[in-house]
C-alpha cells in the first residue's frame, strides 16, 4: 500500500482527493494536515465523507508527512515551494496540485505570482504531470507539478494540431469556462450564490496565471512561437470545463484522423465522431477529457471537457501517483461519470 | 459473479443501475432491455457511461432475462407485473424499482395505478424491500417491491418513533421535497429547465401514490392507525430528496436516544448529532439516509435525506441483491457522496 | 412627490427598493445611506440600477433624513430604533423592514433578539404593516413595523382560517422554503454557490425568530392558543418563498369559498381555483401573493408563494408607503412577474 | 394609443412582449392570437400575468389583426411570410421577430432556413430593427425584422470596430452563451431540466443561423469582406446572453475611446470603464446591453451581454415600434434589471 499525505486538505481540491482515494485499493491516507482546522474530524468539514473518511485534519507536521510515500499539495499557491525541499531529501515523492512548480522560469513564476520562489532550483527538476505528454518522465520523477484545470482541457486539446504543426500558433485562441468550483472554497463576496446563479461574466480577460502555463506547454510540444488569448468565464453550476478552442490551418489536414490517432491509446482522453458536441454534465465526477474537432476551411474549432475537480486536479494527480509508483494508469479511477 | 439483467434501461434509475454495477465486484451485466432504444449502445444514450458499459438495450427478450440470475425493472409502473410470472417460473430473481408490487392489496393498488393488477397472486410473496425492517425476508426472497424514492425517506424517518409507539399514528406530516430526476427521463412540458429553475411548487397535494406505500408500512411496523398527510414538492436540481416530517409524542422519550439505538448497526442510516440538520447536497450518489430529529414540548421534527436514485432506487435494490445472494450488504455500496 | 429616505441600502431589500421606487410616479428618492459604501455610486454596488438610480450612498445623516416625508430602514436588526426617535420627532414617517418593532412585548423581543431594546415606548404604537389586516392603522401610523418574508407568506395563507375560527390553533404546522435572497446580502461560506447549489437543507428548526412574529399576528387575528411549530429551508434559487401550512378542522366548512371571499378585494392576493398548486416563478419580481387551500377530511393544507424581496421586502414597504400617503394603494406595484 | 396585434402569443418572446407592454404607456394590446392555445386566457399558460393581462388567445384573424396600428410576430420562421402581404397592404405596420425577413438574399435564406420564401419581394423593403444603426430606416418603415438575440449581442460589439476598420475583417470569432430561453418554449428532451442543469455544452458549431444575419450586417457596416466563426453555447440560466468577441487590430488605437464614443448617445447601450467585465445578471429583464473591450497587442477581445429575451427580442420589437409611431424611444422600456 502507498502511503498518502495531504497537506492543506479542507479544499475543494483536498475533498477530492480523499473521495477518489477511497476507490483505490493500492493506497492509504496515513496523514492530513489543515491549518485551519486542525483537530476537525474529516467529517465535520466534509459531511459528505461521513462514515468513509473516518481521520482528523491535524497540524502540519513535516516529520509525519516525510515518512509517506506521496504527499500531495492541495494548498494554495506558495506553500508546497516551502516544503518540498525537506520533503525530498526524507525520500517522499511530491505532487503539488497548486501552481509552485509549473512555470520553468523563475523569472516569469515571480511576475505571475507576487511573490519570490522559495526554491526556484527544483523547477527545472519538477515534472509537468499531464501523463499524455509526460508519461515516462512522470514514472521517474519525484516531484509533479500537476497542471491546472483550464490548462489540462486546453493543452490537451490543442495539442494534436500543435504537435504536428497543423496551425499557426500565434493565432490561438481559448475561450474557457468553468463551474464556480474551480474558484475554490473561498468565501467571498463574488462566489456567493445570488452573485452567481443566473448570471455569466468572463473575469480576468489577458491576466489569468493559466495562460503562461499553456503557453508554455504548446511551446514545448511543437516549434515555438505561440500566442495565446485566454478568457476565463464563470459557469452557474458546481463542476466542469469547457473550453471553447480556435485556431487557424496552415495545411490542409484530415482532423477528426489526427486527433483520433493522437489520442487511440490514451485511456482518459476519448474523441467523439466527427461533428460531435461534448458535455460537461457527461464527465461529471470522471477523470474522462472527452473533445470534438471541426473544421471549416482553415479554421478549426476544437471543444474539450473535463471535470475541473477529477481530471483537472486530483483525478489527474491520481493518475501521476499510479505512474509513479508502477501501477496500472487507471487504478482507482475507472468510476463512471455522475448523470444527472 | 451473479449474472444481472436489467428491463427498462433508459431512464434514470437504468443509468444509475449501470453506474453503480460498474463499482459492483460480484455482479457483471447480462444483458440490458429498453424498447425505445433496441440496438443503441448504451452509451449513446447515457455519454456518462462511454468506456464505461460497452452493450448495447437490447428488445425485450424473455427467454436471455430467464437465464440472469436477478432482473431490475427499472420499467414504468405496470410492465413488470407482465413478466414476473415467467420470470421467477424459470428461476430468476425480481427487483422491481417501480410499484407493481409495492401495495398488498389489490384493490388498494388498482384504484392507486388507475390498471387492473396482472398477477395479484404474487402480492402476498412479494417482499418490500426496505433492508431496515425486512433484512431477513429479503435475504429469502425471490420478488422485491424496491421501496419508492418518497417512502424510503419518509419511512425511515418515522420509523423510530412508530415501532416505539412514541406518536399519535393519526397525526403524521410528511412534507416532501425532491430534485427532478425524482419525476423520471420523461419530456414533459412542465419538467422542461425554464418551467423548474429559479420555481419551487408542491404537486399532487393529497394525490400522490407514495400516501399508500408508506401508510401501509407505517401500519405495518407499529399499532396501525396511521392517518398520513403527504405533500411532495418539486426542488430546483437534479438529484436529492429532503422530508421534514411532523408528529407528537404521545409520551415523553428521549428521542435523540431512540433514533441512535434504532440505527446503530444500519450500514446506510446516519443519525446526526442533537441540533443537526442534514442536507441533500452530503449524499449526493451516495447510499447513505441521513436524519435529525428536533423534539420541544410533544412536537417532533424529523428531518430525512436521501439521493433519491441511489438510496431511493438503484442503490437500495443493489443492496437488496447483496442480501438475496449472501454478499456483504454494502458490497458495490461503499464509495463515498459527491461534493460539491 | 414623497420624498423618500432610505437607510442601509446596500442589501437585498434595498436594491430592490431602488428598483421598485424607479417604477413609483409619486415617489423620488431624496438620500439613501450606507455605512460600508458611503460614498459610492449606487450602481456601481449595484450594475442593475446603472443608469436608472444616479445617486451615490451617502453616511447616515440623520438631519438629512429628517427632512424625507418618509424613512425606510433597510438595515440589519437593531439599527433603526436607535435612530426612529429623532425621525418621528422631526415630523417624518418611518418604515422599518427590519424587526425592531415586530413584536410587541419587549420582553419576548429581547430575547428572541438578544438584545435590549433602545425604544420599547414605540412598540405599542408601531403598526404591523400587513395591509390586509391592518389598512387603516397604517394610513395613519406614523412608525410601520414592515412584516418578515415568511410571516408575510404564513400568516396570509393561515388568516382565512384563524379569523373564522375553523381550526384548532393550537395545531398549526408552517413548512417554509425560500430562495437564497432571503438570507440576505451576507458574505458567509454556508452562502456560497457551491454550498447551496444542487442542495437543500432545513435551518433553525424551533429557533427561528419569525415564528414569534406569526404567532403574535395569529393570536390577534383569532381566538388566540396558537402554537406554531415552523420549520425554515433554503432553496437552491434567487428568489421566492413557498409555504406549506397543515392545520385540522374543528368544524366543517366550504374552504374554497372561505378563501375566494376572504380575499375578494385584495389587490395582491389570489386564490387559485379549487386543486391548484402556486408556484414561485409566477410571482417572481411581482408584489402578488398567491394561494391555493386543499382539503380532505379534517386536514387542511395551503399554499402561498410570495417574491420575498417583494411582497415579502421592499414591495410591501411600498404599498404600506402608498396607503400612508392616500395614494392607490397599488400605484408603482402593477407590473407583472418575470417569467420565466 | 397604439392599437398592438400579437401572432403567435405563446412562446417565451410573446410573453415578454406581454410583460413589457404593460409598462408601456401609450400601447394597448388588441388581439393577440396562438393556434395551439386559441381560446385560454393568457393567464391560464402564463401564470405570471394573472391579474395583469386578462384577455384570451383567439385564432388567427387577419382581419382582426389587419386593424391594429402594429403587428409583431412571436411565432416559428417562416409563418409570418405568409401574413405580411396582407397585413402591409391592409396599412398595418409588422416588426417580425422571427427570422423571415432578416436575410437580403432569398438565396441564402432558403439555404439557411429550407423552404422557399413566400414573399421574397420584401426582403429589400424590410428594414433590419437595430437602432444603433438603422434608426432613421426603422422610423419611416413598414417592415422590420427584428434581428436575432445573439445577432444584437454580436453585431454591438464588433460594430465600433468594423464600422471605424480597424481590425481584419476575415478574422472574427464571436464565442456565444445563451440561457435557456433562447432555445425557445419547446418540449424537447435537450432541454429538459436534468439534462441541462451543471451542464455546459456548446451546439451547431459552424451551422447556425445566426452567423449569416451577423455577417450580413457587418459587411454592410464597414468595408466587407467579413468571414465570422461563430460558436453557441448553453448556459444553465434562464436569461441572459454573452457573447465573446475576438478579433486583430491592423493598426493602433484606443480602443476605449473608440467605443465610449460609438455609444455616447444611444440610451439602451453602455461601455464600461477600461479593464470591466459585464455580467448577464446585471441586464436581466432590462433593455440594456453593456460591453467592455480588451485589448492587447494586437489582440482584441470585447465582452457584451443582454438579455436575451429583451434587448434580444421583445424590448428591441417596442424600441423598434416606438421609434416606428414617433415615440420616445426609450418609452416603456426604462425599468432597471431585476438583480438578483
Amino acid at each position: 500500500m502507498i502511503k498518502v499525505g495531504i497537506v492543506g486538505g479542507s479544499g475543494f481540491t483536498g475533498v477530492e482527493l480523499l473521495r477518489l482515494l477511497c476507490h483505490h485499493p493500492q493506497a492509504e491516507l496515513s496523514v492530513i494536515t489543515s491549518r485551519s482546522e486542525a483537530g476537525q474530524p474529516v467529517s465535520s468539514v466534509f459531511p459528505s465523507l461521513a462514515g468513509r473518511v473516518d481521520v482528523a485534519f491535524s497540524d502540519v507536521d513535516v516529520r509525519a508527512l516525510a515518512t509517506c510515500d506521496v504527499v500531495f499539495f492541495a494548498t494554495p499557491n506558495g506553500v508546497a515551494m516551502q516544503q518540498v525541499p525537506t520533503l525530498l531529501d526524507a525520500g517522499a515523492r511530491v505532487i503539488d496540485l497548486a501552481a509552485d512548480f509549473r512555470l520553468r522560469d523563475p523569472a516569469v513564476w515571480e511576475r505571475w505570482y507576487g511573490m519570490p520562489h522559495a526554491c526556484p532550483q527544483f523547477l527545472e527538476e519538477a515534472v509537468y504531470g499531464l501523463p499524455e505528454i509526460n508519461r515516462d518522465r512522470i514514472a521517474s520523477a519525484r516531484l509533479i507539478a500537476n497542471p491546472g484545470c483550464y490548462p489540462t482541457a486546453v493543452t490537451l486539446g490543442f495539442l494534436p494540431l500543435v504537435e504536428a504543426g497543423l496551425v499557426d500558433p500565434a493565432d490561438l485562441v481559448a475561450d474557457c469556462k468553468s463551474g464556480v468550483s474551480g474558484a475554490g472554497r473561498h468565501v467571498r463576496a463574488d462566489l456567493a450564490f445570488c452573485e452567481v446563479n443566473e448570471n455569466f461574466r468572463a473575469y480576468n480577460v489577458f491576466a489569468h496565471r493559466h495562460q503562461p502555463e499553456i503557453t508554455q506547454t504548446l511551446n514545448g510540444m511543437g516549434a515555438g512561437g505561440v500566442d495565446l488569448t485566454f478568457v476565463p468565464h464563470l459557469v452557474p453550476m458546481n463542476r466542469g470545463i469547457h473550453v471553447t478552442l480556435y485556431s487557424r490551418l496552415t495545411q490542409a489536414a484530415d482532423l477528426q484522423a489526427v486527433y483520433e490517432a493522437r489520442y487511440r491509446n490514451e485511456p482518459f482522453v476519448r474523441v467523439l465522431p466527427a461533428g460531435g458536441h461534448p458535455q460537461t454534465g457527461a464527465v461529471r465526477a470522471g477523470n474522462d477529457c472527452v473533445m470534438a474537432v471541426h473544421g471549416e476551411g482553415r479554421r478549426v474549432v476544437v471543444l474539450s471537457v473535463i471535470d475541473n475537480l477529477v481530471k483537472g486536479a486530483a483525478g489527474q494527480a491520481i493518475q501521476n501517483m499510479n505512474l509513479m509508483f508502477g501501477l496500472d494508469e487507471t487504478c482507482g479511477l475507472r468510476q463512471p461519470a455522475l448523470a444527472p
